[in-house]
């Protein structure tokens, strides 16, 4: 593909900052939930975005938003994009850059007078990240008939609003059907989220799959009693039992080695004073692993020490899944097709799981899907502090343009 | 002693409840915090109960308050006694029976037309629980020159208010001198507040002294990053140091036995999400033994795991001291006391420390001091569900009632 087009840096990275202006912060990122007004203004300035290209416009009725540049025959279209929801403190880059750099592949293919066999549609999807409605990745779940559509229009978000009253409310309550889309195969293109590629000084990550996911909330009831009076043998110290729970799911992080994680992020003690025992914790646990049957042993092990831990210390133990998600694994030959594009353009790759969630895994479940990677800097992401290097966002786009081409006009 | 006349149960119980109905909380205990109106009202109360019983009541420069029932001889007299002010979901008997209780015994002595050689004082100090004012036993430790009264005077407290102020405002800023109390002995009746004597089903407790205190606070200075795409080896987790060092300190106090005890009551990580790397972890270890030598250890253990396991998970740590009290030992003359006159009231016996800290505490810089414990239900204390059952309230003031006779009736 020597001769395919290059994408356009400038008007790359212009409309990355273009698109950070809607929910900007003031010390940089962006506020942006999902359905909100400033995802509202972002939306209606990518849908005339998508419009200046001569692209085709849908909405479905989840509020995903497809654009489609037609191609020389009518066939299921190759889908590229990602989404413009952030986090409360986002960057500019986490799931826009997928969709801005799906245009830029059009803007340059259009530019060059270029049609492939197939269409190209550029999507945004709905709820990505799960910040103001659960689940994350809805818009996606639902385009693929995981989540029947009047369950997530009911879906009540962080500030009591529905799915459906704020897609109605914002004029993205779309008629295009979901359930069953007629897709040929997906690529997104997505900064990595991580600190692997920077740290190996690599450009391009080869995403091979999706991590599974397991978030396990445990809540040990104690008893409070004071520090300097009950002797250690009578304590029922719920603060203690967190403690060794953190430190088994760390050990066992490192004996299973491979792509096992495991991350004791939230921890809540009660009373939380100092000189008395906690009567109460309520902690959660994440575990990740590509490989489903591990990441099912480290949960029952998790569980199995907690349940040990807990009862030696005389503490009551409660669980429940927050989340649960098995591993998805990218079709081979778009994950080799990758690689090869990148390597065609003299980048450096890396083979790779996501540890993120993505629309990625979602469409999976329907076509022969993949994605690309690009470095995020000492991989800071959901943080206003997000950057991906400007020849690697450029980079990515090129390698995006040239899997999309080649898949687009592929015989078959 | 087996002629001494025997308080009046009745009196006592009633007294505890119509102390209790000053700063009363909804559903049962008190909040009467030092030198708040609730406070005031309650002093007003007690001081008018010590005028009924024809004592002399003086007030010093730090608000603590003393009634004296005149001995046969102008001597020192012997002091009992301990505070009435209570935490915010105070109970009915911490500090509150030691007072009472001691007024208790002058109306049955009174009743019985009886005086003792030395006159007996029954005092309550200003302060003790510190849960306005720091530092906690604070009349107490300006009444024996541990603290300058004018230093103490311009305490701030949590609300802004100084403790001078506060002490004009309600009326009991006094004349009496502080810093060198002429008292022969000192013994304060209390409740245990731990569920050492409870849970072995002994009636008295015989104090032999007060442990040490030391309370560290750790701050934990790590990285946040995304808990899906952050290889085990590149992080930098404030939470696992902090559940390491939580760990370690009770490997500590099993290791060490005796009377050490360990204990991590509080733990904050920011941000605190199930799926980000704690940036950010503030924790405290609150460290206590009767022996002053081991306490010593325990601390630079302490901090010196600390100080590893931080570098280990490349974490940077912070640490203060809180609060540091060496232990105290009581009179042996004077713990013999109270064993013998409980067991010759046929009472079962168990020496132990005081695992609070108690007014006691400060007088022992002064004369020959010593405590007697009373069961807590339960050990629970600083909870409005403190109880202490009735026929081990009456106990406790007969054997107060004895030893505070024995002593003001010695010869020397």
């Amino acid at each position: 593909m020597n001769g395919a087009p290059r994408i356009n840096a400038g008007r790359l990275l212009e409309s990355l900052e273009a698109l950070g202006r809607f929910g900007a912060l003031p010390g940089g990122g962006t506020n942006r939930l999902a359905l909100s007004d400033a995802d509202r203004a972002a939306r209606d300035w990518t849908v005339d975005r998508m419009r200046a290209l001569d692209m085709t416009v849908r909405v479905d009725a989840i509020g995903n938003v497809f654009a489609s540049y037609a191609g020389t025959e009518q066939r299921a279209p190759v889908l590229t994009g990602s989404h413009i929801d952030t986090v409360r403190t986002g960057g500019l880059y986490d799931g826009n850059y997928g969709v801005l750099a799906g245009l830029e592949v059009v803007a340059t293919l259009r530019e060059a007078g270029l049609r492939t066999h197939r269409p190209i549609e550029v999507a945004f999807f709905t709820n990505e990240e799960g910040a103001r409605f659960q689940p994350d990745m809805l818009g996606s779940l639902v385009a693929v008939g995981g989540l029947p559509l009047a369950e997530a229009l009911a879906t009540r978000g962080i500030d009591g609003a529905t799915v459906g009253e704020e897609l109605q409310r914002i004029g993205y309550a779309g008629q295009a059907p979901v359930g069953a889309p007629q897709v040929d195969s997906f690529i997104e293109l997505h900064i990595e989220q991580g600190p692997v590629l920077h740290q190996q000084g690599v450009d391009i990550g080869v995403v091979e799959g999706v991590q599974g996911i397991c978030w396990l909330e445990f809540t040990l009831e104690g008893c409070s009693n004071h520090a300097g009076t009950t002797p250690m043998a009578l304590r029922r110290d719920a603060g203690l039992v967190a403690a060794r729970i953190t430190a088994f799911a760390h050990e066992l992080a490192l004996r299973y080695g491979g792509r096992q994680l495991a991350t004791v992020g939230a921890v809540e003690l009660r009373p939380n004073l100092v000189n008395v025992i906690a009567q109460r914790a309520v902690m959660t646990v994440d575990l990740r692993n590509t490989d489903g049957a591990a990441l099912a042993r480290a949960e029952a092990e998790m569980l199995g020490f907690a349940t040990r831990c807990a009862a030696e210390h005389g503490v009551v133990l409660g669980h429940r899944r927050l989340a649960r998600f098995d591993p998805v694994a990218f079709d081979p030959a778009l994950v080799e097709l990758v690689a090869q594009e990148a390597q065609e353009l003299g980048l450096s790759t890396l083979r790779l799981p996501s540890g993120a969630g993505h629309d990625a895994q979602m469409l999976a479940r329907v076509c022969p899907s993949a994605m690309i990677f690009v470095p995020s800097v000492d991989g800071l992401s959901h943080n206003p502090g997000e950057h991906t290097e400007a020849h690697h966002l450029v980079q990515g786009a090129q390698v995006l343009l040239q899997v999309i081409t080649r898949l687009a006009n592929r015989a078959g």
